[in-house]
């Protein structure tokens, strides 16, 4: 990408000090870590009622009762999370938190839960975007896919431009929804209170109200499902524990009070729209073509066809498509913790020029994409798989609070008090209330999709283990232990090096003598060779290097097969076995054209390309690195002039006393 | 790909020494040269009929005094190459004739207009044999792209193997071509003379023998037309002139012959089709679903379904297909030969595995395959485009070769004999022909296509001359004119060298100690540098560095806004300016990994991609080039054992006198 697409797409590079200035203010953060959670309201009634309505119409008040029972669990969740907040001011995300107490691998399997979760979050609000749009304008239904890759790659880069701008740009249809739900709210109460409830034309009411016949009895196991599908409602309350240093200061204080408002409203509107349902006589069916039950309850309370029911929609439309961003905030920050810890590719916590962290960011909408290609940007088929991660890292992050607690008065050796038994018991319950969930998700949802998170998390810590391991070797590899000094001053070293250079020539001409000239700086132990492939190519080199007087041995080697990379391989191994210390293995020289557009690269033998490889796999299969000087020769601009031939120009300039270059054992050598 | 994958493929490597026994017996070699020239028999006759059926079914016996034409033109042409080849016989194809004689601009021309034949004849005749295909099993139409690239990729791997694996392989259906169209003629002449014609079938005759309304008057322009399409039996003649090193020895009287038995089997087969085609009542007709002039031929003569009649079609399906070859085996030939006079990439005068010209091979398989897909793998959308290339070629080139009998008088002083006369005769008669025919070709086919070749010769000439432009600045980059001697002896440069050199490190291990180490080596004026990206990491390393007691001055960039390449850029500006000489431009020291999986590679930072594009960028805006130097450190094996570690195990071992390190003038820098 060209330096002036960028900047026009995500804006100038950010100096890393301007960091603090780019921290958001409550309004903001509201906006950027809620979107999740509150989109969930659009569909989370629905979901409860498409699973009572397997139990006929008459089951379907029941949904009441699990709506304030969601409603609890998640204060009960929030006010858990808000203690954590506190705990861990620096980002108390289920990752931290549960490896800080429960220990490494329950922090690996929160950090996989976590990352599988924001991964699908993406492509189901994406999803659910497409259909929200598609039901509008059915034209595109056969471009689905094309549109959620554009929204991504929207999202993608508002994320990129800085955090502090997504913000401000995300706050529109944030608010936007928010107002619109309450509006709705109010209004539709009133209405049920007053009894006034506007007509609504036939076609929009086909079959609305009609009791349905009962496919069995409600159950148990109906209503734990039900409760089950409404529980989407709590992904994204782990959100802002995750974000906290993207908050401005204090940051606990600002992001605990962001998370208190955040489950006021979002438990008020999922209340209050399951209210809004079991009053009016709406239609709750699995047909296709069926309007969601969110938009027949805001026809219900505006009256179809009002300016204001066309506001809802879109409101409901961009908060769907927009929720990804929630993931968008967090995903790349987790990623960038756990490659701290060295389970995840290091580049995940490189600064990116708006001081996001872009790979990750650019990670997430790449997986996102894959996975909304291969699920065809249907949300219904996603859905099964989400919020197991969630509930897990719930789980996960209250029991390592509850732990603690305890740890905490170990440390400080008080007695258990009130306060403390309460933060105990509050993060106690929140947990078993969590892990009980967590239960119901899986056992409900196990063979619709479930089963597949339950494959992936393992697979995922795999990949973190292999990760570490690699990076545990490196560090083994590296280390300086046992050397206790490096003073390396370049004195101690000059004693005539002896290590032996090969300088790779084709043709004798600027390019290779300018390469020669570099590599007699560097040893007195400098060869040339030539790989023979063409015999007359060979001898005419042969003549030149004669007659030209070049001092230095010219070796060839015969390649009957035309090859590069074997023959010289071979060579080297035995300039290796000549060595004077088996510590300096012959280093290669390459002069190589330094040209200025692709085409003209082209034109160039690509055997550079092949000697590389050569020397690479030579390199993993003696288990030694060997040094490669590349001379670059800029081609078309003024010519190298060779020292030899200035120093031909000032002829009878005194000569420097040489330095002994025969083979002799010397002080740097001594073994 | 792999090497197992290659060798199954392509046959294990060969040694250059054995491309004498590479060589072609006649054969062989008519296999390899005359499947183009021999194929196009299977369609020349029908191309006159079709556009004689324009004035009328009555005006189609004019077609057999064309072919007698076009049979004599033939000859002409044969006998004028038959001069050339002996006159050439390191390969007398159109380029180097025109160079040789005519200059460098026509010679281009030539160059130009055969590449674009033998592109051309790859995607006609492969093409044509889908057709063939296609009329045989319709249910391989919606696939006929697919098929015809299938059949690119197959004729490219055997020619890969070697030219006389795929003379082998070829000689098949050639010879099975030959013996069909030959009983073909017997029989059929026979069949007409005793009048025992066999009934055929009345679907297969529907419309036969039917007089049809003439459009219009039987013009000149019509008949010269009906020439011009009956031409392209001329296309593949120049195959073998500039085909001759590919012969045994000796290598001209070989090449000569197979031109004569290849041109008299050519003119018997085509004027003995066109015999038999006026001797029965033919369908004649533009119609989609009419069979092919040839295969009505076929069936009135071996009666329709007779075992012989489907030898008949699928011999003419195979040559057709794998006419294509006798491009295969000229085009990288004349490609390298254009190569080496510079006005192609170098790359592809280089040897493959099996010493053919594998990038000349691999180039035009994809040209042509481009063709294909752009016309759909019809070939009567290419048609049109075909052979004038081939007739501009004849053209010049036998010009030249009157230029050339005139050059060679004028040489050897002698009187004009005879047999001079007879030879310039010959050959100003032949390029009169081919010119005539040129412009009629040019004039009957212009609109239909055959301006895409006019527009196509300048821009291929203007690439040629663009990269020969390319060759010589670097020729004169390169050049050591005014260097009369290279004595370059290491000891003459031991003056302790002061050339700035500079190691990269991030943090000090063993990998950029080894680094370290490699620099002090070669220059006393070292320095390391780090560039801040996070403060705490580069005071981590300072504090590190005047631990370990590092002899050598750390230099650290401040990188505000996190970039890596801007700002070493700038300190190597700088260090520049302080360069003992501007001939010594800084060196820089990237310490590497060496990791053995794609993988492994990934989870390191990218930097030093980052770092090589701004060294790159800064080169080609300097117009100077600068040396660098990975020291790569194998991770995984055994550790890298400092030469500072060792030392300090024998620390009183006499200190050798240290060469002064002072920025004295010196020898070897004098200017």
């Amino acid at each position: 990408m060209s330096i002036n697409m960028r900047r026009m797409l995500i804006g100038r590079p950010l100096p890393t000090s301007e960091a603090i200035h780019q921290r958001l203010s409550i309004p903001k953060a509201l906006a950027v870590f809620s979107s999740d959670a509150l989109s969930s309201t659009a569909y989370a009634t629905e979901a409860i009622l498409l699973v009572l309505i397997a139990a006929g119409s008459g089951a379907l008040g029941v949904s009441m009762w699990i709506a304030i029972g969601i409603a609890a669990l998640l204060i009960i969740v929030a006010f858990s999370y808000y203690q954590t907040i506190h705990a861990y001011p620096n980002g108390g995300g289920a990752y931290i938190v549960s490896k800080d107490n429960l220990g490494k691998g329950p922090g690996l399997v929160a950090a996989a839960a976590l990352l599988i979760d924001y991964i699908l979050t993406v492509a189901v609000s994406v999803s659910a975007g497409v259909a929200a749009l598609v039901s509008a304008f059915p034209e595109f239904d056969p471009l689905r896919i094309e549109v959620a890759l554009v929204i991504v790659a929207f999202i993608t880069i508002v994320n990129l431009r800085g955090v502090k701008e997504s913000g401000t740009f995300f706050a529109i249809p944030t608010y936007a929804f928010i107002f619109g739900v309450f509006a709705m709210i109010a209004v539709g109460v009133a209405r049920v209170v007053t009894g006034t409830v506007p007509t609504v034309t036939p076609e929009a009411l086909e079959g609305a109200g009609h009791a349905t016949e009962a496919l069995g009895g409600l159950t148990l196991f109906l209503v734990l499902r039900a409760f089950a599908g409404g529980c989407t409602a709590l992904t994204g309350v782990e959100a802002i524990s995750n974000g906290i240093p993207a908050f401005k200061r204090p940051e606990s204080d600002n992001a605990g009070r962001t998370l208190i408002i955040m489950v006021g409203i979002l438990s008020t509107m999922f209340v209050g729209i399951t209210f809004l349902a079991n009053s009016f006589p709406l239609t709750v069916s699995h047909e296709p073509g069926t309007a969601t039950v969110i938009s027949q309850v805001a026809r219900y309370t505006f009256g179809d066809g009002t300016l204001f029911f066309f506001y809802f929609q879109f409101a409901t439309l961009f908060i769907l498509s927009l929720a990804a961003n929630t993931a968008f905030a967090d995903f790349p920050r987790l990623a960038s913790l756990i490659a701290q810890d060295r389970f995840l590719p290091r580049q995940l916590t490189n600064l990116g020029d708006r001081l996001v962290f872009s790979n990750g960011i650019i990670s997430l909408a790449f997986v996102a994409s894959i996975l909304i290609i291969i699920f065809d940007a249907r949300e219904h088929n996603l859905l099964p798989l989400y919020a197991v991660g969630v509930f897990l890292s719930f789980t996960l992050s209250q029991s390592g609070m509850v732990v603690h607690w305890f740890k905490e008065r170990k440390k400080q050796g008080f007695a258990p008090t009130l306060s403390w038994r309460l933060k105990v018991a509050l993060n106690g319950f929140g947990a078993l209330c969590t892990f009980v969930v967590l239960w119901i998700l899986l056992i409900t949802k196990f063979v619709e999709g479930a089963w597949l998170v339950a494959v992936s998390i393992p697979v995922v810590i795999f990949l973190f283990l292999r990760v570490h391991k690699h990076y545990e070797d490196v560090a083994h590899s590296l280390t300086l232990d046992g050397i206790e000094s490096a003073d390396i001053h370049p004195d101690s070293y000059k004693t005539g090096n002896r290590q032996p250079v090969v300088v790779l020539v084709n043709s004798l001409n600027r390019s290779s003598l300018q390469a020669l000239e570099f590599a007699v700086r560097f040893s007195d132990n400098v060869r040339a060779v030539s790989i023979s492939v063409e015999s007359s190519a060979v001898e005419n080199l042969q003549a030149r290097w004669k007659k030209l007087n070049v001092g230095i041995p010219l070796d060839v080697i015969e390649s009957p097969y035309r090859e590069i990379g074997r023959p010289l391989i071979g060579y080297l191994h035995e300039l290796d076995e000549k060595s004077p210390d088996r510590n300096l293995p012959t280093t290669v020289i390459l002069p190589e054209f330094v040209v200025s557009t692709w085409w003209e690269k082209l034109l160039h033998n690509q055997t550079s390309v092949a000697i590389r490889e050569a020397l690479y796999q030579d390199q993993i299969a003696r288990g030694r690195g060997r040094a490669v000087i590349n001379v670059p020769y800029r081609i078309g601009d003024e010519l190298y002039e060779p020292v030899i031939a200035r120093k031909k120009a000032v002829v009878s300039a005194p000569t420097p006393e040489p330095v002994t270059s025969a083979p002799s054992v010397n002080g740097t050598h001594a073994s």
